[in-house]
């Protein structure tokens, strides 16, 4: 835990003042501090925001340090992808390890202090990939907090022995179970939902579970989500991300399931995305529903986009849910800030005297204009310890 | 027109090649090609491609140069969005050369040798716009060739005197009649594009005409459109933008109207907007009918996004398509230039022998690669002359 001031900075878009982290918490929040023994940075009147928060990656997956990859699978057919990903990962000689140090360094240096990643967990890599973003989470816990999910990316029921490595996944520590599409992946809704909820109740762990069931498939999912969340109250332990199912044109059937999401205090992360139905974030707000947000896979067999930066990624957010207002920035912004540690379960990052001295100096004249313009990072700051400078990490990635 | 030799480019994903441009147009694409009198550029491997095209904005809108400005109008409201830019540029006293000026070397600065502009003609500003956006058409030909539209953004059937006034833009030389949400804004379909096509004939020239209504309504303004053009003979005469309305649902209904586009040789224009329904790139393309893409308006009154970056436009149009492999990169690398030409009634932009000599190298080590990061160019050519190095014009804004 370390001290800093930092001098001259505007905090969002107010006056310029001064910023005292002590023992990695913020302290005072006032002009004209004297630093006495305590190191300084001068912010050079930079807008200070807090720290950014991805909470939804695959820090395994990436192919940063990689030749570039030339996609000739396209974007049609889940199955394909999700087959194209496995093999090539064994075909690159891909190292977990090696790639999320890669994959979190590049985000941490873009000013996110908290990562959550899902890890591939299946038959043919077994628990190499959760070993090697763990071995991550470990060398990196001074620069950026790293959650792990245990997630059956190639499906659960129709892949013998995924479920017994899910457990020693859990065993291991993964701090979420995951899991995918019951329905349109697995095809067993039933066998799916069971086996993840009878994990996560064994390890007593949280539920983080993607679901790009579209429409009426995806709602009766996460009815089958929520039935079990309810009976094994497990409120406030379960994420499920995308939910592209509550971008549906049925208003009222989406209401139904908003009120049931914001009475089991489920978190929803969305990466916002273009091409998908998705959660409305106002609609979502207006029913005190926790929302994170992030770039879910970069530059992977995927797709050739994303580079980690969660501000970038507060662009898209705006974009997505037509967001123009200096207010409504700020909105955006909050999800892939504070909002998105909240909806991780953990404290909020808030430029406000005792949170967590986690912030970022951006480039710009307004936080709109570096929302929009997203130029690298002057600073990052993690618990009142500088972790990037002018867009690089202090740590090299190998 | 110019001739230009540049030594060691890469075509697309190609190998390395040296190509000449003699008297503006491609003259030959061949490897080791002797300079002997001719200007020289050494490309050092990077990758070209065609000049990107700007196909829908609004070069009288942006407030680049100005003090950032704080929004807080918001998103919902149309009209509400409309009436406050008309009295925030004459608060601000925006000069629609200066401005046009800086956003159209903006844009040419990353790539687009060819803007499609459309300039407000109300009945507060007159035609002040449209002469400060033809003297900068005027001032840039050499750098990028500007089409201008005439555009009633408050309206022509609510704002008596519009009328007079489009007539007087068409006289001054507009390159085409522009239109607005005939219902959604005039309230008067048949009013509205019986003034807008019958002053379109009157000139001898097409229509481009911005198309935000959803759904049904949209639909069935679209077909108004389209039953005029089709009784004036105005076949590849008509753009229509927007048409969100082709993101409906209904299916079935889309492909009607497809047809009928297809059948009269309409373009569309579509920025792929994340935050609403828009036509899909793929099935307009099955149907052969032309798109083109823009940014429209950037860093004005209506919101805080956009800088004229046709390159990260292509991100845009890949991300709201879900397109991943190469090849579908391709189509919408396409669809922002060399299509986009097209889309404007103009020469397709290619690089192949005959071709204008309009092309941009790219950094990036692949075409995807260098879509998706949208760093600075490295050089932009028109019609055989660098107008940019290294992200700058080399023509100053004012
Ligand atoms: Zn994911
Ligand atoms: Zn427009």
């Amino acid at each position: 835990m370390t001290n800093l001031l930092i001098k001259n900075l505007r905090i969002l878009d107010g006056e310029p003042t001064d910023l005292l982290i002590e023992n990695g918490r913020i302290a005072k929040i006032a002009p004209d501090q004297e630093a006495g023994t305590t190191p300084v940075e001068d912010a050079g009147g930079h807008i200070a925001i807090p720290a950014l928060t991805e909470a939804h990656t695959h820090l395994d997956k990436s192919l940063l340090g990689f030749p570039w990859y030339h996609n000739d699978v396209g974007g049609g057919n889940l199955m394909a992808m999700i087959d194209n990903e496995r093999q090539m990962k064994t075909r690159l000689g891909m190292d977990p390890h090696v790639q999320s140090m890669r994959h979190a360094l590049k985000t941490a240096g873009y000013g996110a202090t908290l990562i959550r990643s899902h890890v591939d967990i299946d038959t043919t890599g077994g628990l190499r990939a959760l070993e090697g973003v763990m071995e991550t989470a470990e060398k990196l816990a001074d620069v950026v907090e790293i959650q792990t999910v245990a997630f059956p990316q190639s499906g659960l029921m129709i892949s013998p022995g995924t479920a017994e490595l899910l457990d020693e996944a859990m065993a291991m520590g993964a701090d979420l179970m995951g899991g995918l599409d019951p329905c349109g992946v697995d095809h067993d809704p039933k066998g799916h939902l069971d086996t993840i909820f009878a994990l996560a109740e064994k390890h007593g762990k949280g539920i983080d579970i993607h679901l790009h069931e579209r429409g009426e498939l995806g709602a009766f999912s996460m009815e089958q989500t929520l039935d079990r969340a309810e009976a094994l109250g497990m409120k406030g332990m379960i994420t499920i991300s995308h939910a592209f199912c509550l971008g549906m044109p049925d208003q009222g059937r989406v209401e139904g399931l908003l009120e049931r999401l914001a009475a089991l205090d489920v978190a929803i992360m969305t990466t916002a995305p273009a091409s998908s139905p998705a959660p409305l974030v106002k609609q979502l707000q207006a029913h005190g529903i926790r929302i994170g947000s992030g770039n879910d896979g970069i530059q992977d067999t995927w797709g050739p986009y994303g580079n980690g930066d969660m501000l970038e990624r507060v662009k898209f957010v705006g974009l997505r849910n037509n967001l123009r207002s200096d207010k409504e920035m700020y909105q955006a912004l909050d999800i892939c800030a504070g909002g998105g540690a909240v909806a991780m379960g953990l404290e909020r990052r808030a430029l406000e005297v005792g949170a967590p001295g986690d912030l970022v100096l951006v480039e710009g004249v307004a936080v709109a204009h570096a929302i929009v313009t997203h130029a690298p990072r002057k600073l990052v700051v993690k618990a009142g310890k500088v972790t990037a400078r002018d867009g690089a990490t202090l740590i090299e990635a190998p």
